[in-house]
Formats: structure tokens, sequence, C-alpha cells
């Protein structure tokens, strides 16, 4: 009856001492993917239209843009890596809910943390915090998403409010208004998805957060329900609700042990076909030339995402099922470079695009994949994934995401700073001012 | 079918030349009332809150903070009049929506005008095509307000996008996508209302309105069907809705002709009554003193939404029928000063709320009212108000409204000064620089 008071207390008071090792891992892992998504994608386009628009009206540069040499005012910051850190598809995934969570709560804290300095240990911990609070609000809405609500943002202000209002120290009630202008912010649409909007969505939602928690510290009052009202958030957005779902085990349960990274920039449904791939070519030598016909079997609902036979741009590379098996067999990964337009287009890769068949199996699961593949030789090999890599069930190793960090960083430092950021973040209760992380991925300038 | 680009291209080819003289002069009028709420809640404890969050953050100080000496970056300025001059409940009621529609459209595009000069007739041409933009969204969602949105912050932020985009220029495309960057940041719950939430619900929607059309003049894109699309602003935030609403008869009707100014800064079914009892009060020159006890007969609604019978707090005496009645015969006015805190409990008129019994008639319209007083000496006066002063059945005048504003300007400003900004606002087509307007509302700051 009193969510939004009970999740506000729970913010403020929540001990660090409570917060389990392995939830503490987590968020070093969240966070490290996190940052090599915000690496990876600063210098597109998407970043840089919304550079030339925001810049001229930045406040003091006191924040970094990730990756980039530029510095802009804390909220833009968050606006601008919030944005950059969801462009490339790459995100982690809260499997319950579909939430991206680290991009609104890491986007936010990061900034913050270079205009009011916390330890690395209270950056964990109100990363933790914000991530606890937008996937609770998420669980809460079981038909939100499917409504047109993009739910990494509507449930990402809460996150990004919740994150920078324990670093700022807000007590329960300052944290209770903070939820507040949180919800009345709440806003974005599916319907911008294959647009720039949609990233946009994202750094709007850290920002809009961000504000929200600097407006309540200076006692800027909201409603004290804004969650559970009759026409608060959770009914006016969500429909039929699931309140229980915010304060139930709170402090017991954390989010966070449903949160999955992808190790490939593409639709999720895709990664058992690549994973079964990347195994086959690799346990038995395969060379792509060799390769007669390759036959992939999928859900038909995961064919239906992702089924695009012939991909004329790189967006659409990463809903295209032939394409991302042609890709994981002929270059044996499929990272940024083989969803870019130009690989989608490669006539390597369109050619063997024709050699590949899909075949929808409603007997499989959407996450899972059948590849079937025959030589010219006549032999076959056919592997059966289930689960693909990066899954709850076969999660990425810590090693993982940092190959994926260092690898998505390569455009930006060399490999022994992407090494020696990788290493603060694993040791990051021991960061004695978080600041250095964000600060640490400024790019030089390149003299021209 | 294809709304959003029919709004968008109607915004972008509007000719000056098509825009009616009485639409024209509805503009003036909505702004000259615009600027006076600003001026007059420009002190609030709202405003100071928020200016001490906003201020570390904003950027280049290029546009005014209406009626203070501070100046903001352009989009904190459009946040922070939009939030201003909302807070006074005295600003403009779309009489169809409930939409204060020059709200987020007049605070978006005179913050703009101070980065990006445009003509007076530039400014009036872009103010009314952002009026109409939103109140045609408006008029499109008849369950939107009812389901717990705040129908001013949701559908201004197309307002202010499409006010801005005009100013700068841009085509139906960019237009376009303006209005899909403002759909997909649209929000604003009216669960806030009664906390300082809810007047920032309107600050919020100028800034981002602004920010999607400085987007999308960098080709910055998004969904080219964001009101209409299945998953669009319309379904998602309207539910049942009438899409004719937003291009029928485009160009040939105009909003701003239901646009109606308040003489009395509270609930508007209160307005009858006042006007009865200030007329009564007149025509008898009537004593308060002399008032042994009064009768104010209203619609039951009316006196649900508006029948606090013992108000505590300025915020109260809006909706409380008896503190109305009692002020206007008390003071023989109900202006911002019969409002405050410090009004609401005078034991003058606290004493005389005694007096006043408040009736619920079903005969009455909501907007309507009976009023009837008896004398200590027996005499009796009955007045029926089927129309308030400032309905759209009986407007305001032009020099009500510059009355109004010279009032709400007294704590600024000289006589003079406020006259000679009104007399700009009548000439507006001859301001070469419509950025006149806002610097004029600087207040020189105090020497201490």
């Amino acid at each position: 009856m009193d969510e939004t008071k009970t999740l506000a207390r729970f913010i403020a008071q929540s001990r660090w001492s409570d917060v389990p090792d392995t939830t503490r891992h987590e968020a070093k892992r969240a966070i490290l993917n996190w940052l090599g998504c915000a690496i990876g994608g600063c210098r597109d386009d998407t970043v840089e239209r919304a550079l030339r628009a925001i810049t001229p009206f930045s406040g003091p540069p006191g924040a970094s843009v990730i990756g980039r040499a530029e510095k802009l005012d804390t909220l833009n910051a968050a606006l601008i890596n919030g944005l950059s850190s969801n462009i490339l598809d790459f995100d982690d995934t809260h499997m319950k809910t579909v939430i991206h969570p680290s991009v609104p709560v890491a986007a936010a804290a990061l900034a913050f943390a270079e205009h009011h300095p916390v330890t690395g240990a209270e950056l964990l911990h109100a990363f933790i915090l914000g991530v606890e609070t937008e996937c609770r609000i998420g669980n809460a809405m079981p038909h939100h998403y499917a409504a047109g609500w993009h739910i990494t943002a509507t449930c990402g202000v809460f996150g990004a409010a919740a994150a920078a209002g324990r670093m700022l120290g807000l007590d329960a009630q300052r944290m209770t208004w903070a939820l507040g202008v949180a919800a009345t912010q709440a806003a974005g649409l599916t319907a911008t998805m294959g647009s720039m909007s949609k990233s946009y969505n994202m750094g709007h939602a850290a920002k809009s957060g961000l504000l929200a928690a600097l407006l309540a510290e200076r006692g800027f009052t909201s409603s004290d329900r804004a969650l559970e009202a009759p026409r608060g958030f959770l009914r006016v957005l969500g429909g039929e609700v699931k309140t229980s779902e915010i304060s139930g085990r709170l402090g017991e349960t954390w989010e966070l042990s449903w949160n999955a990274y992808k190790p490939f920039p593409c639709g999720i449904v895709l990664h058992a076909a690549i994973d079964g791939c990347l195994q086959l070519r690799q346990t038995h030598a395969l060379s792509a030339q060799d390769v007669k016909r390759v036959e992939v079997r999928l859900n038909p609902l995961a064919l239906e995402l992702a089924g695009k036979p012939a991909p004329a741009a790189g967006l659409e590379g990463k809903l295209s099922a032939r394409h991302a098996v042609a890709v994981a067999l002929l270059h044996g990964k499929a990272g940024v470079d083989e969803f870019t337009d130009a690989c989608v287009n490669d006539a390597r890769v369109t050619a063997f695009r024709e050699k590949v068949a899909t075949t929808p199996d409603s007997a499989l699961d959407k996450a899972a994949a059948i590849v079937r593949i025959e030589m010219q030789d006549g032999s076959r090999y056919t592997r059966e994934v289930p689960h693909a890599i990066g899954s709850l069930e076969k999660p990425m190793t810590d090693s993982d995401i940092e190959q994926k960090f260092i690898d998505l960083a390569a455009g930006s430092m060399t490999q022994s700073a992407a090494r020696a950021i990788a290493d603060q973040i694993w040791s990051l209760e021991n960061l004695n001012d978080s600041a250095e992380l964000p600060r640490a991925t400024a790019r030089v300038p390149e003299t021209h």
C-alpha cells in the first residue's frame, strides 16, 4: 500500500554490509560491460548529432563523455553516455523484464561521480540499488513493454534517481520525492525503435532521473505515492500491476542475479545459432569456402523477429539469422565489425548468405538453435545449442566480459589502458574516487 | 493515417498571411497573460528550489528567468519559466481539453528567442502553431486526462517542439522527427498535483520539446509515425483516440478561439461565485461587516472539487468556496494576495467564512453559481451568474488582461515598465527582435 515510501526507505537505508558478495561481483561485471558499450558507441553518428544539438547549451564541463575528449555538464553527460551505451545493442539484459539495467543507472551515477565524489564501494552500492529499483518496478508491470513502453527508459528513470539519490545521501522523505519526480518524467515509446530516438530514450531517462535526485535534495516536493496512487505511475503506465513485486523480500533477493551479457551485438534470439556455428567451426577447423550449405533451425517466433533474409544495412543485419550465420562461419566471430553497413553488403558475405537456409522449429525454445552444416566433400556436422553463451544458464565468464570490453575499447585506447580500467573495476571497492573510471576513458584528441 | 507527417507539414509550411487577425490577437492576449503569470510566480519557493538544483549545471547564461535577474542556458530557462508560469494556477485554459496552452509553448519560444532571434511576427506565428499542435493532439484523446495524464505536460511537449521547430525553420521531415522526439519524452502524472512537481511537469515539457526541435535540426531521426503508430503516442497514452482531430480542417480552425483567461487564481468552478459576490458588493456598495450570512449554490461536482470548508493553506484556499466568497466580500477582490497562507489564516477572513454556507444545486452548470446575501438589517440580495467573467461566453477584455498583467508584475517592476511591455505585446508584429520581451522583465538585483 505504501510501495513508494517502502522502496525509498530501502534505498536510503540499505547497508553495504548487507549486499552479498555475488551481487557486488555481478555489479562489477555489469559496469565493465556497460563501459565497453559506451566506448564502443561513442563515435556513432547518433552521438555526433546529439552533441551538436546539446553542446551549445551545456554547462560547466565537469563530466566526461565516455570514450571521447569532450566534457559536458553532469546532466548532459548522463544523457550522452546513456545514449551512446545503448547504440550497439550490446548492453546487458535483465531477463525477467528485458530492461537493459546498467544503461540509465551507470550513465547517471558515473557522470554524477565526477561532480559529487564517492568511493568505488559507494558507487557500486548506489549502482546496485539503482538496478534493484528499476527492475523491481519493471517486474510489477507485466504488460508494460507490450503496451508500447520502452521499459528501460520508463523504469530506468527511477534507477537513475535511486542511484544518484543514494550518492547524495537523501533521507527517506527526499528519496520518496526523488522517485516522485522520476515518475512524472517517465517516458519512452517503443515506436521509436529503428531510429536514433530509441537510444535517446535511455539518455533522457538517465538525465531526468539524476535531475529528480538533485531537485529532491533541495526539498523539491512530489507525491509520496507516485508509484501506487490510483493515478500513479504503475496504474497509468502499467494497467494491471503486481505491486508486491516492488517491496516483497526487499534486501533479500537481488535483481542483478537475473542479468545477462551479450557476446554478440545482435538480436538475442540469434545468439544460439552464432554460438553453434562458432563451436562447429572451431571444433572441426572448418573452412568457410568448403561449406556447401547450412541449415539453421529456430523457434518460429525467433525467426519472425530475426529472419530478415537479405539485410541491406547493419541494423537489419542484427535481425538476420542468415547474416549472423554467414559472418560466424566466414569471420569466426560476430562482433561490432560484423554488423556494420559495410559488412552486411560485403560480396563474400552476401554470397555466403545464399548457402544459408532457415527452418522454423516449434520444438525449440526461443533462445535455442540447431545448426547443420554440409561440406562440399559431403561431410556433415550438427550442433544443438539449448542455451547460448551469454544466457543465464551459460553466462559469459569474467574473462569473456573483460575481452569484450577490450575489443570495444580498441578504437579509443591501447589494450594495456583498457586492461588497467578493467582491473580498476574488478577491485572497485578499493578505489578512493570512482570518478577515475569515466576520466580514464577520455580519448586524447587526435592531432591533425 | 499519416497524422504526424500531416501535422508536421502544416507547422513547417503555414503562412503568416493565412492566420486570421482574430487568432493573432488572441495569441497576444495569451502571451500577455502568460508573461504576467510567469512574473507573478517567479519568486515562489518552487522556483527557488529548482534554481538551486539546476543552476550549478546550467550552460551559457543566454536566456532570462522571467521576472528575475538570473540568466540560464536556453533549455534550463525554458524549464524554469514553464514552471514559474503555472505556479499561481492563473494561466490560460483551452476549454475543450483543460490544457493550459501558453505555458509550455511560450516558455520554450521566448527562451529560444534569446538564442535564435526572430521577429515579433515570427514569434507570434510559432506560438500560434505550437498551441494549435498541442491542443489538437489533446482533442484527439478524450480519456487521456482522466486516466491520470497531466495533459498540459504530455501535449505541451509537442507544442514546444512545434514552436521551436518553426522558429528554426525545420522542413517537414525534420519537423516530423521533432514531433517524434517530443512523443517519446511525453510525460507527467496528475498524481503529482498538490506538490511542487505539478508545475515542474510544465517546465519539463517546455525544455524537452525545445530540445526535440534542436535535435531534429541536426538530423536526429525518430519515428515518422510517432502519433498514430499502433504503439505510438496516441494509443499508448490515449487509449481510445480520435485521430481525425489532429488533421481535420487544419489551417481552417484555430484552437486559440477556445482559450480562456482566469480573472481569479483559484479553481475555475469558483469563478462564478466570486464574480457574483463582487458584482453585488459593487452594485449595492455592501460593507462586509454588515453581512449577516451568505449562501452560495454550486453544482454538486463543483462543490466536491472546491468545497473545502476550512482551508489551512493558500493552496487549499484555491479550492474553498467559503474562502473565495469571504475574500471577495471582505477585500473586494480575489487576486494572488487573497490565496496566500497568510490570508487564508487571517482572523477576519476565518471569522467571515463562518457566515458562508454552501448548497449543492444540480440544476446549475458546473461553471455557474447563485449567491444570496442577507444583511444585518434584513435586506437581501441575490445574483445568479451563469457564466463568470473569464469564461468563453464572457471573456476578459483586453484591458482586463492588461490590468491582470500589471497587477502580477507589480512585485517586479513599476507600473509604467509593465505598461510598456504590454504595449510591446499589443503590437508584437512590429517588434524586430522578440527577445526584447523576456529581457524587459528582468528584475534588477536588489542591493543589500
